[in-house]
């Protein structure tokens, strides 16, 4: 059955890029670039992803089976508009994915059609649109949402995200773009619940593989603990 | 060796408490304690940390033991004034910790003597100087900051922290009391790099200890890889 996944590298503090580029400048010179290559770099090291770039050397490990496994499981990507414009030309005429991606933009533009399976479908009906969009062209596989981390978010908030993989980097950038910074849209009293489904450490990486249950109320529960905290409140 | 740890309940977009309670009401009716207490239940429901408290039941599990494993390689505790404040009156004649705590803060107290081995030593010095009163009175064992949230966080930009352990709760709040969120007073090209130590996982927190190797400049570097992001950009 297809599931709709998304995976991120994060710092320990949460963040998968340095603060957002303001496009003066070389991006790849720019602080968002040197922290998203810092926490990508278990991936860039994986054979599986060398591979797919078309680039040799690699290891041949534990991080590069997650990276193969993901692309293996993706029948479809669902991808946003400043990352689809970002890696249109570094991608090149066989891009990684080999499978259909469906970009959210809101400006129409013809299908782009690239070498080994790859095929970038422009979708201005909004996100839930492109992920029936994907949906309908995964066959048996899942709907990949490639990201960036605000269109992860967004499937997210929208109910739509059945699971979340994160790659937890040890380092602590401090600063950058955040999975979660834009907000959830949840009220103080709300949560959305999820429980790990896989976890698999590496010195590199810890990678946390999670089930999307949904929103649930944020209840007091202090299991008849008193009330008396004996860890951290601030 | 005496290690200076932490460990800290945390959701997994960052947060160890929900909202900070703006003193109106009851803190046990607040979103800051829903949020406490929905990420430290893994805890409170584990039998070592009932023991500790007084109360009866819990379960016995690898959650239990790592509880366990915490009280029992803790020889000191630093705590800030907030936490000790706030346990106080709930942690009774025998508080959990069973060892000396020296509390951050700016307000000269005489020492306070508990049962079960615990006592309070106020200290005004500042967190250096509280850090080294415990580990003069930690013997071979560690000291743990307790908590909270910020006094961890100082502790670790003052480069004291030899060890970090949080346990991740597989829920998203939204919003709340972050480690990170004060700022790290690092530079956009700066990091505080960590490596996995001891990564244990059950259905309700995974639990990630990290050995804290200090401040690293960031660097680009992308393995070769082109300069192609495949994964999030925002």
């Amino acid at each position: 059955m297809t599931r709709v996944t998304a995976q991120l590298s994060v710092s320990l503090d949460g963040y998968y890029a340095g603060p957002r580029h303001n496009g003066a400048g070389d991006w790849v010179a720019s602080a968002e670039s040197a922290g998203f290559f810092r926490v990508t770099r278990w991936a860039t090291d994986a054979m599986a992803w060398r591979e797919r770039q078309g680039f040799t050397g690699g290891l041949r490990d534990t991080n590069s089976e997650v990276v193969a496994e993901s692309f293996e499981t993706a029948g479809a990507y669902v991808m946003g508009r400043r990352m689809a414009d970002g890696g249109e030309v570094p991608w090149g005429d066989e891009p990684p994915f080999r499978a259909p991606v469906f970009v959210v933009t809101h400006r129409p533009r013809p299908t782009l059609l690239r070498g080994g399976g790859t095929s970038f479908t422009y979708v201005t009906e909004g996100v839930a649109a492109a992920v029936d969009r994907a949906r309908a062209a995964a066959g048996d596989r899942d709907v990949a949402v490639a990201g960036g981390g605000s269109l992860v978010r967004q499937v997210l908030v929208a109910g739509l995200l059945d699971e979340l993989e994160l790659h937890v980097v040890p380092v602590l950038l401090g600063a950058g773009l955040s999975l979660f910074d834009g907000g959830l849209g949840l009220g103080a009293f709300d949560a959305i619940e999820l429980s790990p489904a896989r976890v698999l450490h590496t010195p590199q990486v810890t990678h946390i593989r999670y089930a999307v249950h949904g929103r649930a109320p944020l209840v007091f529960d202090d299991r008849g603990s008193g009330g008396g905290p004996t860890t951290a409140v601030d």
